[in-house]
């Protein structure tokens, strides 16, 4: 609600039209691809927020915040005043008759932010965000049109340093939010490297060079056989389909695959594998000496090649970057909600792109980022079986049963709160058989019960929750639980809190959600 | 960046055709009535969250996100296709025809979210939720069209009891974002109280009470005289301008005014004054009876009148509430950004509205919630010098004066930063005097220098930049704080975390802002 309401202005909320006729009531649900997320989601996030907002930090990145809304302009769109000017984003027009768009990313508004302030701001320019963007397509299951980004970029430095401290900070930041270590590995490529390939393969055109990358694309689901088809004539798919190849010929293709397989072990091997594919093309040279660089600084820094790789198979983006290209990819092991393996895949990317802040001043501006989706890692993690929120705790409840001692109950609840426990007296109406059920629903471990017989002697009794959803959920054992934790019990009044203490930290991980 | 940007994609950016013409390169400004927040704030909201958020939930409370957007008829607005849908909001039409408008408070999306899943929620519900809301209003000097709020609501008690446990942890949540207890009070009035005053004064039509509230509005600046005049005949002010009055009886209008003097003291006094005012109307009757039972509660939870006090003279808000009314007022002497003294008013409140999931269900749900902005609230906290930013530092930087020593450079950020230090490698490609201009906008404490001297003796040597800006604002006496800290040293490189540390540590407070 609005915090000071004037008694002069229009409730905005339009709650006093509340009551309105049954033909007026509008349907309560959430727009198309718009998700409402609850306490354990939330916590997640917020525990990924804290941990790698506070590594990025130490990294000397700042945080910066920008408004959900850019000039369309801004975000390098045409918005015509035509019938579909939402194609991809969220637009509309101003008051003055200026389009507004609501940020599909975190990289356009960081260019907007460093084009606006580059001659105050300290440079090189490094600076982290969280938030949300917005994307206006179809939403499917899994696909939003919201979603949680967290960006981390420098701008205005063209060493390859830089790309090496994002690297290095993209793994302990994942690292830190919870993935173990070796769970994640980030792997880099550069686009110089391609170009470099792309000489010594004799490719011409810019078409030849797209159906070479999407060959190569395909190296995971068809094998090395499967894209030498495609880098060569055509393949016939299983269906019957012809797909047709880039071309190239035989040799030329079996560079291209050799390029391909130069990852693995240290990186200073796959350096010494690819000088020979591509070395001697400038641009390649320009590539390997950049990839040293980054090699020597994330070294230096005690990343080793088991958390970041290089791996020249990575194409995805390599036309979108100027030089280097990173994908941080799960390792782990995970399953989908019915236990099945399936392969997680990215987690997050990024690279170089040197023409950010050009589209405003014209000036070529080096940059370099990573970007993670903040809702995606929390999913990897828990495929990986590392929920961040699996011991999520509902609050003690205390019953309701003489509504006269309403202040009583308000004292028992001041106590547990003062010494740090989550609790909340019952503020219904309903007898003793629902508000159990509600502090069930509530994953409450302990309902607290003050009757007529506990006032009179001086007592309090406990209900352990967690017991019966312990054994509905096989986690415990019924008899070995039973003598450990009887299931209720009756002690003075003056033992509440301690007792409380007791039950909550004795729960079995995980048994409460 | 996009994470994942796949080969056949359009790059969603657009980065790729930044390099345009001089005609056509937009202006990099954000949007009117939108700002880009750095750092300073950021910390300060960021420990504004966590810290209210701990306590929250330490009530039972739950978190709840929202999406950005809901369909505009249950934002309880009817937007026509006309020329100005945009009207108090942002909206615009979806694919489907469906008019979607972004959220502009985090009630109405509570009022959806609860009517939609009303079924399966524990009842009564308590949710919190911290999030940008947008008003599509013309932005001012600290107004703006985006700003991040807070809110907590209990919706489905019709308890009094539920209102005092809002107060009580409104009272907790302001102290716990760095409010020093006394320095905020909730004031507290309910809008049944002031039907019974109506009643008891002889008012009888919607057009007397409203002029009779708005007179009572203008205590603070008019004081009792001026609203006397307002509340019977009317008044003319020093230029001459005539306002006309409630047109109240002298007697009722004394009524009146002993109804807003009855605050002060402990809230059992308040009650016992107001009791004579107003006492002997049903409505009256039963809103003091609420508050009885409210004081009881808030006694129980260890609130006094000193944090939540009765104020009979807060109407801002009781046409709009049902019941209870809650405001929270900073105490505090505020100073603006001259050092002038200001009256910084309210930092929050809320209260009782019965209606809030009728809109869509037809059945009244009682609830009850209290918001404050969280922007406002860093004011508040800055204004009373509690600027939880104010010791915002930034990274020790270790300056590059040999390009072919990076490794080494890097080895040493690893080193301090592993010890929890922020630390940075300069890393453009200027000399020594910029990277140490840099060194002092980014407010680093340090600069790490390691040149050919150092290299070839095994030292380092750390320049003291706190030192300079210390001096310059006058918190530091040049002779004591030379004397303790040298302003350059040179030391062993196996000293040097231990150095560092050691001067980080010893920054007197507020310096490095």
């Amino acid at each position: 609600m609005d915090p000071s309401p004037s008694l002069s202005e229009r409730p905005a909320t339009g709650k006093r039209d509340a009551m309105t006729s049954d033909a007026a009531r509008p349907e309560a649900r959430s727009p198309r691809g718009f998700i409402d997320r609850r306490a354990r989601d939330l916590a997640a996030e917020r525990q990924i927020l804290v941990a790698v907002s506070e590594v990025y930090e130490r990294y000397g990145f700042e945080a910066l915040d920008t408004g959900a809304f850019e000039y369309a302009d801004a975000l390098g769109k045409f918005l015509p005043d035509a019938d579909r000017p939402n194609e991809g984003v969220f637009a509309l027009t101003d008051d003055d008759d200026q389009w507004l768009a609501l940020r599909y990313d975190l990289t356009a508004p960081l260019a907007r932010f460093a084009a606006e302030n580059w001659d105050s701001l300290p440079k090189p320019f490094r600076r982290y965000a969280f938030g949300p963007v917005w994307r206006n397509e179809k939403p499917g299951p899994g696909r939003y049109r919201q979603f949680v980004q967290c960006d981390a970029d420098t701008v205005g430095s063209a060493r390859p340093e830089a790309d090496a401290e994002i690297i290095g900070m993209a793994v302990e930041g994942l690292e830190a939010a919870g993935l173990p270590a070796g769970a994640a590995v980030v792997k880099i490529n550069n686009r110089k490297l391609l170009n470099g390939l792309m000489t010594a393969a004799g490719v011409t055109s810019e078409g030849q060079k797209l159906a070479v990358l999407r060959a190569v694309d395909k190296l995971d689901r068809l094998g090395p056989d499967g894209v030498r088809l495609l880098l060569g004539e055509g393949r016939k798919d299983e269906s019957g389909d012809f797909t047709k190849g880039a071309g190239l010929t035989g040799s030329a293709a079996e560079r291209v695959l050799a390029f391909t397989a130069a990852g693995g072990g240290g990186r200073g091997e796959t350096l010494d594998r690819l000088s020979s594919v591509i070395g001697g093309s400038a641009e390649g040279d320009e590539g390997l000496a950049e990839l040293a660089a980054i090699d020597a600084a994330l070294s230096a820094l005690g990343v080793g090649a088991e958390r970041a790789a290089f791996d020249p198979s990575v194409v995805r983006g390599l036309e979108y970057y100027t030089g280097a290209v990173f994908e941080a990819e799960l390792l782990l092991p995970t399953t989908d909600d019915r236990g099945q393996a399936v392969r997680f895949g990215s987690i997050g990317g990024g690279g170089r792109y040197d023409d950010l802040v050009a589209r405003f001043t014209g000036e070529r501006t080096p940059a370099t980022g990573f970007s993670f989706g903040v809702t995606r890692l929390a999913a990897a993690l828990k495929a990986a079986g590392r929920d961040l929120a699996a011991d999520a705790r509902g609050p003690v409840v205390v019953l309701v049963l003489d509504q006269d001692r309403m202040a009583d109950y308000f004292a028992v609840v001041g106590e547990l709160r003062a010494a740090g426990i989550t609790a909340e007296v019952y503020l219904g109406t309903s007898g003793m058989r629902p508000q159990m059920k509600y502090a069930d629903r509530r994953l409450s471990p302990v309902a607290v019960i003050l009757g007529g017989d506990e006032f009179a002697a001086g007592t309090v009794t406990l209900k352990d929750l967690d017991l019966g959803r312990a054994l509905a959920s096989g986690v415990a054992d019924n008899a070995a639980w039973r003598a450990e934790r009887p299931g209720q019990m009756t002690l003075p009044r003056s033992d509440l809190v301690a007792a409380v203490r007791g039950i909550v930290a004795a729960l079995p991980s995980g048994a409460g959600a």
